[in-house]
């Protein structure tokens, strides 16, 4: 199974693709999407077709995205919505399930705690992974997702 | 000049376009997009679909979307950030200037008043594209919109 996780941001969208095999999970990719600052919907436009193209290139079986509970203000909750939109609108195009897992069932699946914080949930995709080092901050939270994503997988499978 | 209005919300989007003719705006068409209820990435891709086959039918010049200040919180923000989102990925892709307008600037220049109430600027859009009744109230909102921009568009014609 292979399982996408994305970070979408209006600046800057992570992206991390991992695949199961047996009881290991490997990463296969991770990069950080940059967007240009100045106009919104070229913004909006590069983010489509980066994100199509990546999809495309690794077919995930599932595609997640962390779920939003907490934004400081409505701005800034609306300015990220734009290209949450549009990360869920390409993800459902792409043939796989979306879903979305909340920010403490992400950080419970990568560390075990569901409090830990940013710098714990990106060492240990470092370990989990057995990356060279620590991805750039938005490909290391979209891992994070993936492999949460996996792990729910693994376990839903098991259940079913 | 061809404009269209753009009135994007996460259950229903409201589109309208107007054509300048002379000293004339006429109704070239407006409809009220509905999503289902179910899904977010079917409601996004049904959105996109649905926008991409109307803007490409009617290939305005300009395409105006009302500007967001005031949203009763984050969370209801996020909702509409998504279908925004997609609504300005697609506008951003039609080959028209994509802009936005505030509310109080669509009401002025529909109404003459910028604090204007929802009901007079239907009632208004309804008498100056010379409707035989009162659009959906998305597709008004959406028409108004067009209005606006069209308005904006001449008077920025006669300064360039």
């Amino acid at each position: 199974m292979i399982v996408a996780g994305i970070d979408p941001g209006s600046q800057r969208t992570g992206f991390g693709v991992v695949r199961v095999e047996g009881s290991k999970i490997v990463a296969l990719h991770h990069r950080v999407i940059h967007l240009p600052k100045d106009d919104l919907c070229e913004r909006l436009g590069r983010l489509y077709d980066a994100l199509s193209e990546a999809l495309a290139l690794h077919r995930p079986d599932r595609v997640v995205l962390e779920s939003v509970f907490h934004q400081k203000n409505a701005r800034s909750a609306l300015v990220l919505g734009h290209a949450r939109g549009v990360a869920l609108l390409v993800a459902g195009r792409c043939g796989a399930r979306v879903s979305d897992l909340s920010p403490s069932e992400v950080k419970r699946a990568v560390t075990g705690n569901g409090r830990a914080d940013k710098h714990q949930v990106q060492q240990m995709v470092k370990i989990l992974l057995a990356l060279p080092s620590v991805p750039a901050a938005d490909a290391a939270d979209a891992l994070a997702v993936a492999v949460a994503g996996a792990t729910m997988g693994r376990a839903e499978a098991r259940f079913s």
